[in-house]
């Protein structure tokens, strides 16, 4: 069954008349169209019963059917009211809006407010549960796309590593990664990250003008898209002699990650896994840095449904695919985070991302 | 008087007891800390009388504070309910909340919905337009920075230009103009598009392994940001013996672009603009090959208010920022269209991008 007819069916189960959608991710999930709109209105209608549409800036109406939509595809000029054309094409599909179900994790109240002036009677039932429970379980085609992305987000980390050399900025080396993935005709699914010695322990820092030198740990975070999916792979890396204190960080995030990763079944709950490394860590001394979640939910977008954290209970099910990134950052010391994408088969784990996490001293 | 003292004056103007401002950019503004919060909470209240405050992730709060922001900061864990941390903060400062004003534009509803829950008989304003209205006038500060990023943007090009050889994909050019940017230590404002012959003419088009061979025309679009502050350029160029036809509409593009430029001054209209570039291009026939606006506001954000369109009657006032970006895109000929930035001032026009708008044939 198609992804559109799966939430015909729920808008019927539901008695729901319409599910409009404008995260373009989601309209990606549903059309296969993926698109940046910025400001200017594109979105999916999704009836109970009646044919969907997808509406998009006029220029773009060609990618969007030759990305493979074969519904109707409405265009709008930057001069049009976006939503008259969107109402009107409502209005002629013959079905009456007085449920409608909206992202409202995405929709913004100004768009809610234009809505409600079309509709002033009708309820907004929050379309995002549904969707999200959709997306994260991934189908065989989604995840074959992931592996791609997994692995040429191995290929990037080992591009980082060759060009590791003393006195090189992180962002000479981040630069090289990017232009061995661009040369390869893929994007990034966000900034590279090169962060060297005291500039690990900075979990979200800027890579600059750092130069590398003997002793640093150095941390990449980066991630590949492959026709539309994400990976996000972390590892931190040694240059030269380290010293026991950092290796020693080094070991309780090695162990801190894989205990959790042999974790992963179905069943097991999302803040299970967050609690079994959290632990490693914490016992180890250094519970106090590390200051973030477990992990997120992986696909079309790299921060996605669910979220890995010592509060989610959502017990795991196959087919959903998420990161396992344990950190711990000591400025004193060094940054140390490993990150893998993970998939939950149908009794354990899968894992996309395969660079070694035996500490690497280059 | 600094950006927040505005807002509060602002505030004490329509009795509004605080303004809640999420939207990076505008956080930005306000605060000087770039940072992109996925979906967590990342936020500047701004009280009509007690002081501001910023919350965001607590790991993120050494560089909120080293960002410059010399009012407190409120980190949240993940295990955390921001919201929670929020209400008490906002509690904590003594202001009453009836009226509080937020970013209609961006805010989502399932925000709203929760803020109504800690607040359910105020009233939530529209602080859009207050934003966009101090945003739009750029001070000399500002411009100082725009001046730089554009200056960029032109030896981006020029590095592309550099860069055309036969045979090359437009990844390959692409990932050249990208390197040397990062090389000098700049991102960019938005991904880079290099787009040879026939894929000239799809205006948002996506650049691969399409080939440059002689008598294509290749359309550059890029911009970098420089400190915080970005630019947006496109120029087309051809490579080798183009015909007359991919001539006229490259005379046409460019006296549409010019005619445009040299009418920017205070008190024309926004619209004004757009009939001016339109014209020129209509009366040399290519009008319905002119699907978009002719240009967008220019700032933090890559696109910002005020949108040059047909139907934006806005009058032009000093310091406004924003693109002049006539463009043709005849796919059996070639796509063309010339962007500038430019810069209202007391009497008429500064142009921040200076590539030369002759037709370089490489």
């Amino acid at each position: 069954m198609s992804k559109v007819q799966q939430l015909q069916n729920y808008l019927q189960q539901h008695n729901i008349d319409a599910a409009f959608i404008t995260t373009p991710d989601n309209v990606f999930y549903f059309s296969n169209f993926k698109s940046n709109p910025h400001e200017r209105l594109l979105g999916v209608v999704v009836f109970k019963e009646a044919a969907p549409f997808l509406i998009c800036p006029q220029m773009e109406v060609p990618d969007a059917k030759a990305a493979g939509w074969t519904y109707d595809v409405i265009g709008h000029l930057d001069t049009d009211n976006a939503w008259d054309i969107l109402a009107k094409k409502i209005a002629e599909s013959g079905s009456t809006i007085a449920k409608l179900a909206i992202e409202k994790s995405h929709l913004t109240v100004e768009r809610l407010e234009a809505l409600t002036s079309f509709y002033p009677t009708a309820s907004f039932e929050r379309l995002d549960d549904q969707i999200n429970a959709m997306r994260v379980i991934k189908d065989e085609a989604e995840l074959a796309k992931m592996r791609e992305a997994a692995k040429l987000a191995d290929y990037a980390v080992e591009v980082g590593c060759k060009e590791i050399a003393e006195g090189k900025t992180e962002m000479e080396i981040l630069n090289a990664i990017e232009s061995a993935i661009k040369a390869k005709g893929y994007a990034m699914s966000f900034d590279t990250m090169v962060l060297a010695g005291e500039k690990s322990a900075s979990p979200h820092g800027t890579p600059g003008d750092r130069k590398i030198k003997r002793g640093d740990m150095i941390l990449f975070d980066l991630g590949v898209i492959y026709e539309g999916y994400c990976s996000d792979i972390t590892r931190t890396v040694a240059f030269g002699e380290v010293s026991e204190a950092q290796k020693d960080i080094y070991n309780t995030v090695r162990e801190a990650n894989e205990r959790a990763v042999a974790a992963v079944k179905p069943g097991v709950r999302a803040c299970d896994l967050d609690k079994i490394s959290r632990d490693v860590i914490t016992e180890a001394g250094y519970g106090e840095y590390f200051t973030h979640r477990l992990g997120h939910g992986l696909g079309i977008s790299v921060h996605e449904y669910p979220s890995v954290t010592g509060a989610n209970t959502l017990a795991l099910q196959p087919g959903m695919v998420f990161t396992i990134e344990p950190g711990v950052y000591k400025a004193d010391v060094t940054g140390v985070r490993i990150e893998d994408d993970v998939v939950v088969t149908e009794d354990g784990v899968e894992v996309l991302t395969k660079f070694t996490k035996e500490l690497v001293i280059l």
